[in-house]
């Protein structure tokens, strides 16, 4: 297979890049920048030395009709221009941002303040939630990849939301990130003196993947609710956990909670739902496309807490992009992604 | 004043001696501990050579109650044995760990599982929430020292639930902590290899602050109900932030929540009301017995989101116990507590 | 006093006013800036809020020679064309940045590649190494506050050199720096993602700091030669290592070279002359004007090992600063200086 | 391939079961441990949920001497007890630990306080410094894999040590290590709340890798002398730099070293000679077996510098390990160990 990978020089791209290096069905790999053309790779990046030494290449119709798929790793409001051409013309295509994931176009344009994607291309697309869309991602030409926070929210929310095991009504997110969500481009938030040994919260209540995680619900869960949802970022660098609270229905019990939830993952490999230990945290998925799921209820509240860990560049991003480009050619889900998390 | 320290080799501990330090009125701090006897305490603590160069000295009761205040930061289970004597004897005794902040004993066995201090000593104590018990702490000569935990979500909850601006009943609190509260001890919780670039969610449903935090609600806020407290291990040294959820009275607004924090706390010097600005931070009361609060109501779901920051050595142990104090002896409350935050 | 301080957003300047707040001989703090004049400097910063509400007031000559004592932290090149004008017109100047601290201009051209300050300007300002140039600082009315590796080096290496215990030529200086070294300004070096969790080294034999650290020995410790001096930047706030390694003069003793450094500093309290224990480490002086030194022989190189550990911005930068202010008035050194490093 | 490994609960264990995940020869890896037989390896560390699912098994001779391969994990002190009896019986052995590394037994007892290993499985073990020892570790039945830090040192140190470009008499080595390198023993040197924001020297001329180091400059680079060697702990978890300082022959230039570091590691694939970046950082290794080197030289002191950084618990440790496999089974040295680093 023939990947280029457009937006190489942020984190998506790079891990995007991390992770094809070990897949056995791809040969190569170009990379397409708005920017920087013609920098070596290695160079921007010393860490790619041997790895990755070719030319950042200018980004061109006629040369990327030519792959088998094209990775866009881009900043909001650029695939919505660049990619509806491509449709239909060849490659299979990939999206990391957020411009085809809302189906909604006035949601696009109140959460991200930019013009939305051509009504027909967001149709067409399939949004990438991989276990709950694996149809849909099979057969579209463009799949939205999902955002980080609404991968380890709806993952781990949907069955219990769908069997109506918890009301979605009440659902309170309470989700924290390591920092590289943020990006590459340097600023006062994620300038080391002011985030080490720091934990802040930001967006509250404004925060861009609401509405994806409403959509989600909606979709997969059959409620329709306004959600609170709420982000901190955390002093390291990679790593989401989402903490979700939600009135469960009368009578349910942990364990039927923990078996929905291992019922409707059955055969799922990325998916572990975890029994109690000493610590469920986020270092346990560190590096890899696992979702790591553990759920608790307190007979005083009549609450559950629901508990996500993803890698925020994998299974929030670069790595469910390749399960998803998996799944698009018919491979094996896992192909490329069986490392072992670094727990250390 | 003469001041002797209980515990003195824990963090605790060594927080009060690094404030009392700079305190005007304290003139003599001696340091006692039950295990470490005769040892030099700068040997034990370089950096506090030049500053503490004294031996450690054995717990004994003759001795300990010739001192104007008794500081004890010990274990669970330790001052409900030792300090119930020493009531009425001379000394004022500020405790910093949980024995007697329960008054119902049957809540105190079931989350600390450990034998509840005497009925009698428990009664004669004041909790030492400062800023909503200045009468009874002035009074008392048992002054029980807020849990971290507690201290962050009561002052930043109790004027909304008093006032019926939130609804107690419906309150989830998602707690987050550095890892100094978890003590000196090392352990695997705690092991910088294991915690370092990773965030953990711990006892779920289950933390002993929990009650503590029922009890200031109903006690201060006149609200009686179960809450969802959860806590998480953030990888920094100190700081606690707590983020609670609170469906909010019909016909609420922001601006109402904030100015009922205001006249609330007008005229207490160590909390805070924050606008809206890029960063709320725990690191904005770094070192400091600063709270600070800030609020947002989101009219989508009608949920207040109201978050607090603590220094948990400081406003949340050590900085409390002497603003305590300072209550106790008539003094200025922020005599020796006006340190500026190490932001940086 | 009246104190102005001149560069007040950045980091020395954020620093002069957490630890002025709490000297007793100052009354008047104002800040003042070149680029953001009548901004409320809290809420630029906000844990400053009840602290520091002040606006920042542009720079004015005439405003500017009413107060006691300038302080500038600004970048360099700035203070080189603005000091001078204020010699002998009534305020102390004590300068942060490092346009006053060559004597030799030609030096400053070449390492800082700017103009140099006025040469009259230069020769009339005292290097302020506090410990080392008393006389002098008490004097001047500009002082060259040290860059923070100097401080770290020459205080740790100045009695061994003078007396000739070590040898200079042979001096290798291995240099390990937090990253609030590097300021206020975002950049790649700084941000989060890349800095968290990595150890770089930079600027191999080109730091700016070589000429300074040369002429110290040169005019204190009566050795002229180059040294080798190399710079790290470690995942964390605060804090200098000074590692330096030197041949021994023939028989010297481990024991020889500790006593002289105690002798050399003996009623100096910012100097601590640290015996043998498990952690000699940065944090023993966190926040605080203390320099800790260490040193070791072996016997199998004939080498000394001299380590030093400083907080870069207390006794590099703002801490000595003050300590020089105190000097300049006659004051005893250590008023506003008292505080208990914070270990944890 | 069937893989015993012995000490698998230690990091030396857990990252030898994360690389040999992806090895494509390796069919079967069994646990083993001296003092948690039977217990679930994913229950004690849930990471592993899904992909080490199998108990603990004790360690027995008759068993282990079925497998392929044995790599031992242990601290210092049992596998020179453990290991000889399996010489000449089947498994190639490689040992992580140091029991086999110094030739000299009497070295072995001074900077291990321990017992040596029998004189003659001494002998007939090959040091594993894959680049430099390639030919004896294919023939070897034992094979002892080098130490992390003299890992790091020989590598960047011997190709200019053995060509006469710089001198090892005046050689200073300053290394720095993130805590992985201590192990999972929970202790107050990797106590999170004392070991976070704080950098510490450690055994200033008595770590035991000094020897280690001796021996493998007078064995591959033919000078015999003491070195000066300190070590450092930096707040993060993974990474090795160490920074290396030589005098250099008359003459001789910069780019003489670096054509001859080039030279030397011509073909082989995990060292890379990197030029003058603005970075040079562990990061840029991270989770892999590469060692990146750097030289520069000094013309005002005619030292060199010479850096190099490498992941301890990859090349440092678990990674050459099995490069050594490799090797040893006249498979390619890359095999299972083409990770790209994870920079971010």
């Amino acid at each position: 297979m023939k990947i280029g990978i457009i937006g190489a020089t942020g984190y998506g791209g790079l891990e995007l890049m991390r992770l094809l290096h070990q897949h056995p069905e791809v040969h190569v790999i170009d990379l397409y920048t708005s920017s920087e053309e013609g920098t070596v790779f290695s160079s921007k990046y010393p860490h790619t030395t041997n790895l990755y030494d070719q030319s950042l290449l200018k980004i061109d119709h006629a040369q990327l009709i030519d792959y088998d798929v094209l990775f866009a790793s881009t900043p909001a409001g650029v695939t919505s221009q660049l990619l509806p051409s491509f449709i239909g013309k060849g490659p299979k295509l990939i999206d990391l941002s957020g411009d085809f994931r809302l189906k909604n176009s006035r949601d696009y344009e109140l959460w991200y303040k930019k013009s939305p994607a051509p009504k027909e291309a967001v149709e067409q697309s399939a949004y990438g939630l991989t276990e709950w869309n694996t149809e849909a991602i099979h057969k579209a030409e463009l799949i939205a990849n999902p955002g980080c926070y609404p991968t380890a929210v709806l993952l781990s929310l949907l069955p219990l939301v769908k069997e109506r095991l918890i009301n979605a009504t009440g659902l309170i997110i309470d989700a924290k990130s390591g920092v590289s969500g943020a990006g590459n481009t340097p600023g006062p938030m994620t300038h080391f003196s002011e985030t080490n040994e720091n934990l802040s919260i930001y967006k509250i209540n404004q925060h861009q993947h609401i509405p994806e995680i409403e959509q989600g619900i909606e979709q997969f869960g059959n409620q329709k609710t306004p959600v609170t949802f709420t982000t901190h970022l955390v002093p390291m660098t990679r790593g989401i956990m989402a903490t979700s609270y939600a009135p469960i229905r009368e009578g349910v019990t942990e364990e039927q909670l923990i078996n929905c939830l291992k019922d409707y993952y059955e055969g799922r490999p990325f998916i572990r739902v975890m029994p109690d230990s000493p610590r469920f945290c986020t270092k346990q998925v560190y590096g890899t496309n696992f979702c790591d799921i553990h759920v608790k209820v307190d007979s005083r509240t009549n609450r559950a807490t629901v508990v996500s860990v993803i890698d925020n560049l994998v299974k929030g991003a670069a790595g469910q992009a390749i399960q998803n480009m998996n799944v698009s050619f018919g491979l094996k889900e896992t192909l490329g992604l069986h490392q072992v998390p670094l727990f250390i």
